[in-house]
Formats: structure tokens, C-alpha cells, sequence
């Protein structure tokens, strides 16, 4: 129960915990640095890119090795409205903005994980996060595979449910996991994740508050969305990096706008080390770039102390594939 | 998002939301109250059971509809060190300490979550949670699933894994589920108790700080305690009712006690909505009853709004099975 021995955390490195020596191809360091990209969304998706593309600069100059972006960060929340001209958003992957993304990454030499709006097929669209190396190579994608569907958060008209399963990445930077928004409510994707070696869970996300209910459930949802996932930070022994926009917005699309009273995207993004410990924390209101330290070291330390993944009971887990368990 | 709207769960008792016309036999309550039982516990067992008996009947006239004790109340700690004589101190359910609980649940028409070390065979121990109904009859029983061993927490020395799996009871208050200490770690245990329609699950526990990591490590041990066992309520729309013991011990059984710098019970216990606000909350240093109100009008509320169960991926779930998901 005691969290941290130094004495004994001194050896792990040679013990090839960090396997360095294993994978020389893929040099991992006992600690890289993240960046959270908190940033407020405008009409003109090019413009929201080209802010985008500059706070991944922003974030290399500060010494990030990786560097997340919000939840579909190149347009307002356009699932305010079910609008099908909105289809006309969606981009193949890799396609013309993957291109930049993949440039961005190499330039500056940072892992990236960016949030996209894919368009798989006519007709067949999904919410992905795509992960970049510092090669600028495209690691893989992420569909999101929980998606929400309440009052202005309309997202079952616009995107197909994830069929790729949860997925962490081999990147310069190690073992990388992301899920997205909706999916920070459920331990089993951070759970999957977490099993697949990630050092720490990335969550873009896109997460707000209606002006008519803030002064009553503000506190308490924003609360309830911090909570859970420190949790899935402590019941995984893994960091955590949260990622929301900020600002209020109409859903506006160069123009095409909703009304209504808006969404106050709450910003908030967090970093949180292995037992839950929030050790950087954004405004609600303002444009940020949070960073935040993993150490191998220390979530090993964690790990050994607490030592939760050694007393699952697999054996008797089977049924959590249940919709509810009521014999019907 | 909206949490609560009044005027529709006005209509939820005619939508037979709680059962009682199905099951009059059980009528189940829109509301009903629960008593967190926070106590210390001394060198005498037959004073501890006295003591818990006599909370019991406390809670009872305080207006308490169900009961819960804290872990191994009828100890000290005794698994600060492993010495086969304690064995001594398990005995078989149902017998005689079950049939005093079943007597003091009837008398005060109460329901009573006991924890108990079981003897179930020679040589064959279970941690145990026994469940009696308000008409004293033994609901049925809970064995501990996940069973942690760590410095003066030598459980796996007695303690067998449960093998029943995760349980919720049918009560005179609706499906009740139980979890004990270690299992508040394993989002997979509150899931799968939840999905059997617990409105609440309770965790019996006794947690607390080595004296000598107090001071450095104390308030983020207790934060991850509090923070992912309120996650569990989050996750899945329920009530949480933490119960842990209280004051510094050394596992004296009888005067045989512990060398060394023996455990300083943290606590805290407390009492959590379908949203994870803490509602209640007791001292980290004092024996206290703590009293929480169910309600499953804000239970349903809850739920409509943040519609989390709706969305689970059961069908890409399964590999949650796996030890982990590295290949090997």
C-alpha cells in the first residue's frame, strides 16, 4: 500500500520493463511528455485546422513527445442538429487533412492523435481518433465505439458504431491508447485498452453544458465526468489524459447554424497519473495546452503497490457481455 | 443531461417502475433507508457482535429499512499476520452467529448485510457476506471474490476465493447487491452486481492506513478509495453504500495480537447517488451510523438522462476474460 519505493524503482530499467532493448526499433523512454490541446472551435473548419496544426507546434517547442487533440476539433459540434448536408464534413482516411496531420507529426517530431470525422463508404460514417507516429507514418485508428445520443448531442444520426474493438498503439512513444468522449463512461473500454499494455488512455472529447442546466447539474456532471475517469486511471494503473474544447458554441458550420440556446463546451481537460492523481488540470474557459509527465517508473511503482491486475477474476467475468442480467 | 425533470418521474410508480403490483409479495418502496454501520471493533468477539446487535436495533429506530455492517465486525483485523490458529474464529453459515443476526433483523424488521468468516469445510474458508430479510430468513450469501494480499493484509492465507460469482438479493427492499473491500477496485464486480438490478450495492470493507505512509501517501490512498468506489455509481446508475471500520488496531484476537506498527482504520464511510454525489459521509476517526435515503424515482431520473446502459458494447466485451490482451 505504499506507492512509491524509490530504492527498489531504481532497477526497473534494467530489469527491461521499458524493453528498449527489446524493440531497438522502437526506443521507448522511461518518460516522454504529453500535451493536451484545449482549444475553442470556430465557423471555418480550415481555420480550426490551422490553429490546430499550430498548438501541435506550440506543444513540441514546450518539449511534448505526444500531443492529443479535442474531439473533431476542425468544426463546431455539429451534432446539434441532424443535418444530412453535414455528411459533406466527413473525409476519407488517410485523405487530405490525415496528410497534414501525418506532416505535422513528422515536422515536429511528436506522436498525434487527432479526432476526425471519417467517411468509410457513402453513407457510412464513423467518429475516429488516428494516431500518428513521429515518422508522421499513420499508427492506426481508433472508431469510436460508444456513441451518445441525447437533447443537442445527436450522434447516432451521424456516426456508425466503431467495428475495430479497443485498441492500443505501438508508437515511439510506447504502447498509446484512445477512446473518445462517450466511451470515458465505461470501465470495459478502458478496461480493453488498458489490457493491451497502453501507458496512458487519451480521451478527445467534446463535452458540454446546456446554459439552462448548468446553474443546477453543472457542477455535478462535470464532476461525475472527472471522477469516472480518474477511476479508470486507478482501476488500470494507467496515466490519463482528457482533452475537451472550450467556448460556447451554436453548432455553426460556415454559417449554417443552430437555434437554440447552445452548448457551453466546459474545457476542463486533465492529466492524472496512475492512482488517479490530477496533476494538471485546464480552465473552463479558456484555450490551453496542459502538459503532463508519464513515467514508466511510477506506474510500475503503482502497479506493484496496488496491485489490482493480479486479482481479476477472469473466471467469472463472462457475463458482463450481457445487456442486463435478468433471465430475459 | 438534464438530471432530474420532476414532472415526468411524478408517473413512474403507475408504470410499475417499482413492482409492487407484480410482486406483492415483496412490495418494494419508491424509497427506503439505509444504515451505514461505522464501528471499531476490540479484543473480544462476543463484545463486538453485542455492539453490532445493539447499532443494529439503533439503526432501526432511526427509521433504517436496511442494515449494513463493515467487514469482519466481530474482529479486530486479524489478518495483519497468518497464524492457522485464527482459523478458529470462522464459523459454518447458517450457525450460531447468523441465527443471532437472523433474530435481531427480524426483531427490528430490518434487512441485515453481515460479513462473516465462513467455514465452509475443513480447511475451506470463505470472507462472506450474508444477506437476512426483514423477516429474519437468510436471503442468501455473498462470497468475496477478489481477495487481496499486501503487507498486514495476508487475506489470500485465509481466505478462498468466492465462487458464487457476483450477487444481488431479492429483499423486502428490491435487489440489493453486496461486494466486499478488495472487490471495490474491479469495475467488472459493480457491473455485473448492477445488472442484476441492485439499486445499491454495499461494500463491507476494512481498509486502512500503515501508520508510517500516513502522512505521505494517507490522503491520496483514501481519494482513489472514495474515488472509484463513486465511479461505480456513475458507471452504472446505481447507489453505493461504503461501510468501513474505524480507530487503530493490531489484530488483537483475545490478547493474541501483532508486533509492529499495526493499522489505523480510515473510516470514511459513505453514502453515494446514481450519480456519484456523495450524499453522506462519515469521520476518519469516529464511530458513527450513517443514514442514506434510496430513491428510485432519482434512480430511473438518473438513468433516462445519462442513458449509459443503453450503449455498452456487449458485443466486443469478451476479451475482458483475458489475464491480459498482450498475445501471450
Amino acid at each position: 500500500r505504499d506507492l512509491q519505493f524509490a530504492a527498489r524503482c531504481r532497477s526497473l530499467a534494467s530489469l527491461g520493463m521499458t524493453r528498449s532493448s527489446e524493440f531497438p526499433e522502437k526506443q521507448v523512454r522511461d518518460k516522454f511528455t504529453v500535451a493536451l490541446v484545449q482549444m475553442s472551435c470556430g465557423p471555418e473548419p480550415a481555420d480550426n485546422l490551422a490553429k490546430a496544426l499550430d498548438r501541435v507546434s506550440e506543444s513540441a517547442r514546450k518539449g511534448a513527445d505526444v500531443v492529443c487533440l479535442p474531439e473533431l476539433f476542425q468544426t463546431q459540434y455539429f451534432c446539434q442538429r441532424e443535418d444530412a448536408v453535414l455528411f459533406d464534413l466527413a473525409e476519407p482516411i488517410p485523405g487530405a487533412t490525415t496528410e497534414k496531420l501525418a506532416a505535422a507529426a513528422r515536422k515536429n517530431k511528436v506522436v498525434l492523435i487527432a479526432s476526425l470525422f471519417e467517411k468509410r463508404a457513402p453513407g457510412l460514417y464513423h467518429n475516429t481518433a488516428a494516431i500518428f507516429d513521429s515518422d508522421g507514418a499513420l499508427g492506426g485508428i481508433y472508431r469510436k465505439m460508444h456513441i451518445p445520443d441525447d437533447p443537442l448531442y445527436y450522434e447516432k444520426f451521424y456516426f456508425t458504431p466503431g467495428d475495430l474493438g479497443f485498441k492500443a498503439f505501438d508508437t515511439s512513444a510506447g504502447k498509446l491508447g484512445t477512446l473518445v468522449c462517450w466511451d470515458q463512461w465505461y470501465p470495459e473500454g478502458a478496461r480493453l485498452t488498458a489490457l493491451q499494455g497502453a501507458s496512458i488512455l487519451f480521451y478527445p472529447t467534446a463535452i458540454g453544458w446546456h446554459p439552462a442546466e448548468k446553474a443546477e447539474f453543472g457542477e455535478a456532471q462535470h464532476d461525475a465526468w472527472r471522477t469516472i475517469q480518474r477511476a479508470h486511471a486507478i482501476a488500470n494503473g494507467v496515466y490519463v489524459g482528457v482533452v475537451n474544447r472550450v467556448g460556447f458554441e451554436t453548432g455553426d458550420i460556415r454559417g449554417n447554424s443552430v437555434p437554440g440556446k447552445g452548448l457551453e463546451f466546459w474545457g476542463g481537460s486533465f492529466f492524472c497519473d496512475p492512482f488517479g492523481r490530477v496533476l494538471a488540470e485546464a480552465s473552463h474557459d479558456k484555450e490551453e495546452i496542459l502538459l503532463g509527465e508519464v513515467d514508466l517508473h511510477h506506474l510500475e511503482d503503482v502497479r506493484r503497490n496496488w496491485p489490482f491486475l493480479r486479482d481479476r477474476r477472469i473466471d467469472s467475468y463472462a457475463p458482463i457481455t450481457s445487456r442486463m442480467l435478468d433471465g430475459k
